[in-house]
């Protein structure tokens, strides 16, 4: 469109990140009859999703779940042809609180009385906070000051006996990978205004895990870059942006191009590791403060679900065991038993950088969980997202108390040339791959509005 | 020492960073005879002090002060022949809160009598609550918990009215260049413990800002760097460490070498930035929840004090004005006044990168509060600690609440050969020239030790 015949390599958008965000708007741009070029560090699309291989399984060794109301994700996976399976969920759940292993069925946890009116309490109030936060600007609410308070404050005040407490933290660290002393209570509020309620995060059925995709989800962002006219350039790490009047030059590990406009398609922490133009900015101060959760996501295979013959789930919630929660994640031909399960928050900073020692530990708590026939696994597979060198972290950066009054507003806002897309950025189903899809979308409006200005 | 002959680059230390920490390490470490290269990203020694030039005087753009009981670095004054000055007070200080400009002397700021009762009461709570905190490690304290609520939540409850919530904001703004609601109480507390109490981090006299180096904190540096038998290599910023079982490769801007041991003398969001062996660690992690504080540092010349004249010490607060806190600091053979001030927290943030708009806002500020005769000043200079490329902000590194608890253990632990040093890594003096110099004597004895143990 806008680039000169003389150089041959100008297009019109840079896109840089392959994960569902970045290939989302490359395809969005293709359909405007925009010239693109997505850049990839890793050796793969898929970003945060990540597939495996267990016991002659394809498994996702990162995101994982189709939510109930992820409608562009349901919408790919039917284009991309792979089925949905809901997540297995019959039979009693073993919940361990305080070392003590109980089992229950339905949606009550065996704890007392009083932490059960506590939870419900608390889930009311937080129903009625969120709704007075608008999560594409939270920082203009009026409850805004809470971004001066940590969820940990909050829960003190409203959950006083030890088994609420469990429940919650267990539940928060579960969708944050981080504790909530972590967290900012404004930004756990715009969390759950993105994405329905607490309780719909962590809930299979009507929820956030309510079904995976058989085969893995890689299955979609294949099909995503298949469709692309100009192929995705992996191991291409961008280092920098320069920008201009008219264009941005992007220096990457196989070369430069000129880009008459940018996307960064990558969590705010890891896109501070591109130097030149947009260092120094609002954006990247934001990227400072906004660390990503730490999680490890551990699979274990077993010659058959075992647990199910129990009358178990396969879920498993702890706040002594150091890996929780767990799911069933067998495939559906029953040709084995699949668990799947994360170290989250200090759990995932403790076993980072130990995987003999993760891997005892995963064992040691399926057996706990499940007994004795857990200590014989037939294969294990495991993804560190902290060590990661192009994550540093999962499932997404989490703004640090004061950082989104102080910052929040650089979220989206383009600096010159240069836009931003990732599920972060989304102003619905943020930190979920469907917020990745709608950032994307997004960002290529954005783009082709202010490509269109220009002309 | 342990280098072989056949590789004339390799020594036994190589120290990252020629600020106080870093230079001092090198100075204890060539006491010991050991070979020592000091490796410098920027075109100067100095780190996060800096010299300027404001109407022909010398003066500083970075770190300033010495404080009562900063040992090292009043010994160090002395060694380069430099005058300390006392900070200049005399007069009447100016206080704006809620718009209103009030002026006072003595320690007793004009607001409402249940204001100052309400800041004395916490200032007693304070000083208690920081004797139970242990600097050197905070999270192993009884009140370790506090990691997980920021000083906003615990100042709402101690402070109701709005002037002391106004003058203490003031003070904390001041310290950590960072609202209440960005940080850790636990962080805070162990912050005053390293540095006497909250009184003394907020006074002149007697207190964190009793004197300054006539001619420029630059001269201290300066006199260690010279010390050194083997100069600072200048322009050389540290890309890439790797590890052996022998030594570290050092990769930098300017060439490579091999050392023994490397000593990371740079603030722990700053040692990011270097690739290879030590990121993904837990020391990489706490650096990612370390974000710098912001500021921006401004000094105006006038013909003469005029502020003297008027009876004012040239102090100036204000809850409103952009521009607080202000210090009289003009040079001792009254050849001009000179007031120096800050741009602190959400202020910095919002002035970075608009260096005519920020000139602006300093002169409105200073004729709020000195009248019509700031208008009309001689000569102007200020540097944006934010946009520095080399520091990303100052004075200091904030755990973020959370981080101390979950990842504090990383900040002073070795990671192989790799040993830290820098302010934020002192075990009293925390934050300060005095604790960065005090850091460098460690970070030299244990890799001394180190040495001699593989000898």
């Amino acid at each position: 469109m806008i680039h000169s015949a003389s150089d041959d390599t100008a297009i019109d958008v840079a896109i840089i990140g392959a994960g569902f965000a970045g290939l989302n708007a490359a395809r969005e741009l293709e359909k405007r009859g925009l010239r693109v070029q997505v850049l990839e560090a890793r050796d793969r699309v898929g970003g945060r999703s990540r597939p495996g291989q267990l016991n002659g399984v394809t498994i996702d060794t990162g995101g994982q779940w189709v939510g109930v109301g992820h409608e562009r994700l349901t919408r790919l996976a039917q284009e991309a042809g792979a089925a949905l399976v809901p997540q297995y969920g019959k039979g009693r759940k073993v919940l361990q609180v305080d070392g003590k292993a109980r089992t229950y069925t339905g949606l009550i946890p065996p704890v007392s009385p009083r932490a059960l009116i506590e939870m419900q309490l608390a889930l009311v109030a937080l129903r009625h906070l969120q709704k007075k936060v608008d999560a594409a600007r939270p920082w203009e609410s009026a409850l805004a000051p809470l971004d001066n308070e940590t969820l940990a404050s909050w829960q003190k005040r409203w959950l006083r006996s030890r088994g609420a407490r469990a429940i919650f933290d267990i539940g928060v660290r579960a969708v944050f990978c981080a504790r909530p002393g972590q967290l900012s209570m404004l930004h756990f509020l715009s969390y759950l205004a993105a994405n329905h309620s607490f309780d719909y995060l962590i809930s299979a059925e009507g929820g956030a895990q309510a079904a995976t995709v058989q085969g893995g989800m890689h299955q979609l962002t294949t099909h995503l870059a298949r469709q692309l006219r100009t192929p995705v350039l992996l191991e291409a790490p961008v280092m920098r942006l320069e920008q201009s009047d008219t264009g941005v030059v992007v220096t990457h590990g196989k070369g430069t191009l000129r880009a008459t406009r940018v996307i960064v398609a990558m969590a705010p922490s890891m896109a501070r590791k591109i130097a030149g133009d947009p260092v120094h900015t609002a954006r990247d101060k934001l990227g400072e403060r906004m660390p990503m959760g730490s999680v490890i996501k551990c699979l274990v295979a077993y010659a058959t679900p075992f647990w199910r013959e129990q009358g178990l789930s396969g879920e498993f919630v702890s706040d002594t065991a150091p890996f929780s929660p767990v799911f069933d994640h067998s495939p559906a031909d029953g040709s084995c038993g699949i668990l799947v399960g994360f170290f989250d928050g200090p759990e995932a900073l403790r076993w980072s950088g130990d995987p003999d020692g993760r891997r005892r530990a995963v064992i040691e708590s399926l057996v706990a969980a499940f007994g004795p026939a857990a200590a014989t696994p037939v294969d294990y597979i495991d993804h560190d997202w902290i060590a990661d060198p192009w994550s540093e972290g999962c499932y997404v950066g989490l703004p640090a108390p004061g950082a989104l009054t102080e910052l929040g507003r650089a979220l989206r806002a383009p600096h010159g040339r240069v836009h931003w897309a990732g599920t972060e950025t989304a102003t619905a189903w943020t930190g979920y791959i469907e917020g990745a899809l709608a950032s994307g979308e997004a960002a290529a409006q954005e783009v082709a509005l202010a490509l269109q200005a220009e002309r």
